[in-house]
C-alpha cells in the first residue's frame, strides 16, 4: 500500500499547496512522492539535506531548484508573482540566515514580493535604526532571531504591521535548540506578536502569505 | 520618583494603546496609574483579580467596567466600532472561556467586531462541522484550547484567513500549567498557524487587530 | 559469567514472548543470545539498526528476516495466525512509518492479523473521513502521530474500540524527541486514550495483543 | 450565547457518555450545565471539589450522588450493570486512593463491576503475591501509584490481561506532580501497559470501558 | 544547640557584611538571631515579608527599618555612605519595581549611592532612549526586568559600564517563574552582560557592590 | 474494604519500620491507622503538619510526641539506643533545620545516636572547618544543603565516611524546589557520595541506618 | 603551566584515590597526566572511549589494563584485596553491563571483592527472586537499572544492607538520557535507598567503598 | 546583498570590539566577513572548530593566529597591554580548560593581562587554599567550573573582588549540558557572584574587561 497520500485539495481550501516535509522521509520515499506528484502543478520541499538530495535520482535531482542553506528544494513552476508591497523578512544575525533564507524560499513559491533585512540585531542598535522606515512599510514583518530574540520586542514595538516572530535555534548554553529566544517572542513586552516553532521558516511564510491573502 | 511612566504615543506608533497589566502591581500602583491617566482616553487594565479590584478607592472601581470572569476593566471610553466581517473567537470547552473572554474584551475596546464560538472541542466533531462555515467568513480566527489544543489543527486545516492560536492553562497532570497546548499549537500540523503566550487572550487580540488595520 | 538470562517462561506466563532490545547492546552480546535461544522457537528482535545487523555473523543474518525501516528482525517461526477482525495501525503521516511498521511486525509475529491506514493526518481531514467507517470495525486502533498528535485526539472522539496513542519523535524545534505528541496524547479531550511511550512501537502492538487475547 | 454545548451523541458515538470537567467551571457554569440536562439520563461530574459543591444551589446539590475523596458526583441514574469478571483497581499506597477512587465511581456509573485492591505497593511485596491470583482474573487491571510507581511493571510482569497504568502525583521533590510516576509507566521494562494521564483516574476507567465493551 | 551561627568576619574577609535570607526562616529564628546580634553593627534582613514581619516581637519590630514592598529590613546603622557616581538601577516595568527595590535597599544599606529609573521597557524604546546618557554615566548599571528582558541587552548594547541583569520572575504561561527572562540575559547578544539570580535583588546589588569597591 | 495495610514485616525483612508518610492522607485515614497499630509497637510519622496534627482525635494527640519544625510525631515507644560513635547531620543554613531535624528524629526513634551541626555553609568556610575533625570521627555523615549545595562537595571532599546528601528545597529562582542542590549533589566532584530525594530527611536517616547496622 | 594538578593526598584523607576522568580530555592531556603520575602507585582512568585510547602513545597503551565496554583503564597495580563478604551489583537487563561493569571494575581496583547479578529485571520477577539470598548477603548492594528503575524498589524492599541505585541512560522517548531511571530510584517507595548520577559506576562503587571501609 | 553587517562602532560605543561568533555560520560567509573586514583593526573569532578553520582558503587561515582547543582566531594585530594587576581565570580541572582558555584569549586579544589557574577543585581542597592570596589579589576573578561548580561557592567567599562565574558543560548524567554548575553559580551562597552563559569564556572575559575598564 502506498506509504504517502498527497493533500491536493489543500490550496482550494486553504490558499497554501501541500509541502513535503523530508527530515523524516527516506530519499526512496521522496522519488516516490515526486514521482506520483501531477505534471503541471508545484511542489515545495523543506529540510531536504544536501545528503538525501544528493541521494535522488539524478533525473529528479534535475527537476529540483535546490539551495542548501535554506534546505528547500522546489518542483514545477512557483506561483505567478502577487501584488503589493514586499513582506520584510529580518535576521538578527548572520546564523539566523537559513532560517530566514526558508521562509524567503515559501513566499517566492508562493509568489509573494519581499526583502530580506540581514544582521541588524539589538547589540548594535543603529542598524536597526537606520532601516526601520523601510521596514514599517512592509505588510508583514517576520522577524528571524535566536539566542535572547531581543529584535522581535524592538521591532514589535516600532511598526505597526502583524510581526511573525521566528525563533531560531541559534545559540548554545541555555540557548542550546532555540528556547529561550522562542519563550522571549511569546512572552514579548511588545504587544500583538504571533509566535511560529522554532527554525520554522515555512511555516512564518505561511502566516504571512494567510495574511496577504485577505 | 513615579514607579510608572505611560507609553501614551503607542497608539500613534503602532495602533494599539497601552494597556495595563495588574497581576505585578499593588492596588497603590494601579491607583496611582488610574490617576495621572489624562481625562478623555480610553485604558484597558487586564488580570485584575476581583480582590484586588475590590481594593481600588470606590472613585475609582465606579469608572470602571469590570468583568470578573476575565478579569478585565475599561477605563473611559472604547474606540469606536471599526467595520467589516465579525473576528472569531472560537473556544474549544466551557473552560476556555475567561482567556476567550478576555480576547473579546480587548476586541470590543478597540472597536473591533467578533463572535463568540463557544464549547466546540473536537471530542464531539460535529460541533465544529456544525458552526464551520461561519467561521471560514471571519477575516481572523482565534482558537482558545488547553490540554491536547488539538482544536487548533482542525481549525488550520478548514480555513483560508490568519489563524491565531491562543493556548490556555486548562487541564492537569502533564497538562498542568498548558504546555502541551502551547507545543501542539506550534507544532501544528496545519501551516501558517501564528500563536501566543498560554493565556494571553489579550495578545491573541492585538494580533488580531494588527491584521484587521491593514 | 553469561550477560543475559532469557526470561523463556514469559509467554506462558502473561502471554507474551521475549523480545530483545538491541539498542544498548554490542552485536557481540546479540549473537550470544541468539546462539543460547532454543532451537524451535520464534524471537523477535527490535531496534536493530542496519550497521548492527551488518555486524552480526552471516550465519546469524540469514538465519533472521530483517527489515530496516522498522529496524526489527525475526527469528524462527512466528506464531500461527489469529482469528478476528484486524487491529488498525493508523500512520499520520509518511514520517511516522517507522514506528507504525514496528508495531504492525509485532502484530505479525504474534499472529495478529492489522491492516495499515497511511499519511492521514487532520490537516486533510477528508483523508481520514474517507477511511473512518473501516476503522471503526478495528477490535483495537492503534495511532502513530508526531507533532501535535492531533490525529490522536480525533480518532478518540470517533471510534468506540479501545484507542492505544503511539506518540512519534517525528518533528522539530518544540516537536524534537516527541514530548508535545507524547503531551498531547495523555491529555487528550477524547476519553480513555491510552498512550505508551515515544517511538515504542512494540510496547503499542503488545497492548493491543493484551487486549485482543481476551 | 450559551457558554457550553452538550455531547449528548458521545455515548451512540462512542459508547462512552459526556462527563463534566468540573476544575476550570464556575458553580454557575456548573449549574447551568445540570439544568439544560435533559431529564431522564446520567451524568457524571469529575474533579468537583467540595468548595465548589457547597456553593450549587441546594436542588442541585440533592439531585447529586456526590463522594468527597474522589471529588466526583453522579446526577441522575447510573447505567444497569453489565455483566463479566470484575475490573481490577489496584491501589499502591492509600495516598493513591483519592485517584483510585475516581476510577472506581466511574467504572460505576457506567454499569462495571470492579473490586478494589489497596495499600500493595512493593516495598512489601508479599501484599502484592497474597493477592495476585485474583489480580490476574480480571479483564482488565488498572494500577494506580505515584512516587516511583515500580507497582506498575511488576503487576505487568505477572498478567496477563491489558493493564493501564494510573499514575498519580503523590509525592514531593522529584515526585512532585507525579512526572516520575508517568515516565515509569511509560517505560515500564514489562510489555504492552497502557498508561493516562497522571491523576486521571476518569481516563484510566475509560479506558477499560472501552476493552470490557469489545 | 543554637540553629544559627552569625558570619561576621564576612566584610572583613569579603567586603560585604552578613545578611539574613528570611524565606525558609520561623519568625523565632530570627528573633533568636536578632538578639544574638552584637550591639553596634548593622544587619539587613532580606525576603521578610509582612505577616513574618508582624510576628516579631514588638521590641524588635521597632527597632527595624521596615519596607514591605522590597521585604527588606535594617537594623542598626547602615554603613556610610561611599563617595562617586550613583549606580544605575533601571527597571523595565512597574512589576519589577519589587526586586529593583531589594537592589536599591541593599545599596543604601552598604553606602553606595544610586539612582533609579522605572519604567523604561523597550515596548516603548523612546522612554529609554530619553536617559540613556544619564544611564551611561553610571559606573555599574544593574538592569531588572521580567518576561522577555529584552531591555538588558538594548541596555548592554548601548553602555560601557558593568551591566548586571536581574531577571525577574514577573510575567505568566511560558515566563512564570522568570526563566525566559533569566535565559535571555545569559544568551544575551550584548557582550559581557553579568546576571544573578531571578529576583535576587540582593545579589546584583553585591555584585556591584564589589565592582564599586575596586 | 480497608484503604491501608500495614507492612508490620518489614523490621524483621530489612531492619527498618514501616512509618506512615502523612502528606497524601487525610486526618480520618491517619486515625484509622493509629487505631489498627498493634499496641506495644513504636510507630513513625512524617510529614504531618500542624493542621492535621490538630485534626487528630484528642485521644490520638495526646499519644503522639509531635514536633512541628520537622513534621514528625512519635506514637509508642523509640527502639532501644545502640552504641558506636554518633552519625553526623550537618545542616548548611537556619532554613535547613526543618529537613535535618527529620533525620535526626528518625534516627532517634530507631535508637541511633546522633550529633547537629547547624549553619555551616561553605560561604563562611572556617564555620565548617573549625568543626571538621568531629565530623570525620561520625562513622556517616548526613549533609543537608539547598541553594547550591556546595557544602556536600567540600564535606565530601575532606572525610572518609560514607556521605549521605540531603539537597533540600531552600532557595528560590532557579533554586525553587531544590533541584539545583540536588544535581549538584548528584554531580559532585567529591567521589561516593550518595544521595536521596530533596527534603527527604527520612530517607536520609534510613540510609545512615542501613549502613550503621552492619 | 602544567594544565593539572593530580590529588595525590586524596587516599590518605578520604581512603580513596585520585582518579582520572577521560571525557572532556584531549589524548594529550591524558598522556601528560599518565607521565607525571609517580611510578609504583596505581591510577584508574574512567570513560576512556576507544578511539581515545588508540590515540595514545604506544608505550602508554602497554602500561594500561583497558576494557572497552566499561571504558576503564588500570594503570600501576591495583590494592590489594579486602576481606569478607562480596559486594553484590545487580544488573537489571543486558544493556546496563557497562555501567555495571564500571562499578566493578572501580571495586577490582581498590582490593574489593565483588559478585555481580545480570539480566534479573522484575518483568520476569522469578529471575531476581531465584537469587535473592545470595544478594542479602552482601554488605553493600549496588543495583544498576534504566528505563523505570522498578528494580531498585523491589530489591530496596526484600534486603536489610546499604542500596546504592545506579541509574542508567538505557532507554528511549521520555526514558532517553535516564532522567526516569534516576527519579524513581530517588523517589523509591523502599526506605533508605541511596542513588548517585545517572551511569556513574565509579561513584557507585566509591560509595561502596566508603561503607566496606567502615 | 550582504549577509552581514558588521558593528564598526562598537569599540567607541561601549569599548569592546565586534567579535565573529563562528557556530552557525559556514566557510563561505566567515570568510566574505573577513574579506570585508577593514585592514588595520584587529578581529576576533569565536567557536571556529578545526574542520571548518580548515575549510577556509588558505590565505586566510595564514593570517589567522588560531587555537584550536580554545576554537579561538585572532586576524590582525590585538590591543596594546593594558596596566594593573592580572585578572585571575580559575578552571576548576582539565576539563575546563577549553571554556577557562577562551576568556584567557579574549582577555589577551582585548590587552589585559591575566593568570590561569589549573585543576583546583574543592575535591581536594588544598589545591585551592595553597594559591588563594594571589587569586585574591587579582581585580576580577573568572572561575570556570562544570558539574557540581562548588568551586564558584567556596572563590566567592573567599575574595572581595568581583567574581565572574563560567559555569562550563564539563559532566554526564545530570550534568550532561551544564544545567547544574550555571544553577549552582546563579544560588550561589556567596553573596554578589556575576555569572554568564554555559561554556561563555568570551562572555566572562567581556564582563570582566567591563570591570577592568573603570
Ligand atoms: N519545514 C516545515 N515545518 C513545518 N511544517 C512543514 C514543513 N514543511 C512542510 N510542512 C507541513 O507538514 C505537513 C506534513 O508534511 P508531510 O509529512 O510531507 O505530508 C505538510 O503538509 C506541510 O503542511
Ligand atoms: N535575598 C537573598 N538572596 C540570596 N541570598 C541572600 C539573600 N539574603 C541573604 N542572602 C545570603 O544568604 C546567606 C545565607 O543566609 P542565612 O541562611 O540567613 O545565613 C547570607 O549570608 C547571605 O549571603
Ligand atoms: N566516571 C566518573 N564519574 C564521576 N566522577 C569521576 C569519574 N571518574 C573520575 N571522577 C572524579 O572526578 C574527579 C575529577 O576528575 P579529573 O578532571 O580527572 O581531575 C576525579 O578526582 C574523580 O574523583
Ligand atoms: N562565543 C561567543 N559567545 C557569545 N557571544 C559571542 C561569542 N562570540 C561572539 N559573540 C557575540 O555575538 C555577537 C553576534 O555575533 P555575529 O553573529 O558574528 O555577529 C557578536 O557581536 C558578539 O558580541
Ligand atoms: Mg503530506
Ligand atoms: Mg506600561
Ligand atoms: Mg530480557
Ligand atoms: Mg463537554
Ligand atoms: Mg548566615
Ligand atoms: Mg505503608
Ligand atoms: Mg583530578
Ligand atoms: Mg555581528
Amino acid at each position: 500500500m502506498a506509504e504517502f497520500k498527497l493533500d491536493l485539495a489543500r490550496h482550494e481550501r486553504i490558499g497554501l499547496d501541500e509541502a513535503i516535509f523530508c527530515a523524516g522521509k527516506t530519499a526512496d520515499q521522496i522519488a516516490a512522492i515526486l514521482d506520483a506528484f501531477p505534471a503541471g502543478g508545484g511542489l515545495l520541499l523543506t529540510r531536504l539535506d544536501a545528503a538525501k538530495f544528493q541521494a535522488l535520482p539524478p533525473r529528479l535531482r534535475d527537476a529540483l531548484d535546490y539551495e542548501p542553506l535554506s534546505r528547500t528544494a522546489v518542483h514545477g513552476a512557483p506561483r505567478v508573482p502577487r501584488r503589493g508591497d514586499p513582506v520584510a523578512v529580518v535576521m538578527a544575525g548572520t546564523s539566523d540566515v537559513p532560517m530566514g533564507r526558508e521562509a524567503c524560499r515559501t513566499l517566492a513559491f508562493n509568489g509573494q514580493p519581499h526583502t530580506a533585512f540581514t544582521d541588524i540585531g539589538v547589540a548594535g542598535l543603529w542598524r536597526l535604526l537606520d532601516r526601520i522606515e523601510e521596514i514599517r512599510r512592509a505588510p508583514v514583518v517576520i522577524v528571524a532571531a535566536g539566542m535572547d530574540a531581543a529584535l522581535v520586542s524592538v521591532v514589535g514595538g516600532l511598526v505597526r504591521s502583524p510581526v511573525v516572530a521566528l525563533p531560531t535555534s541559534v545559540g548554545y548554553g541555555v540557548a542550546e535548540g532555540g528556547m529561550p529566544a522562542l519563550h522571549s517572542a511569546l512572552a514579548s513586552c511588545a504587544p500583538g506578536v504571533a509566535v511560529v516553532n522554532i527554525d520554522n521558516g515555512y511555516g512564518a511564510a505561511c502566516a504571512a502569505l494567510r495574511i496577504c491573502s485577505l
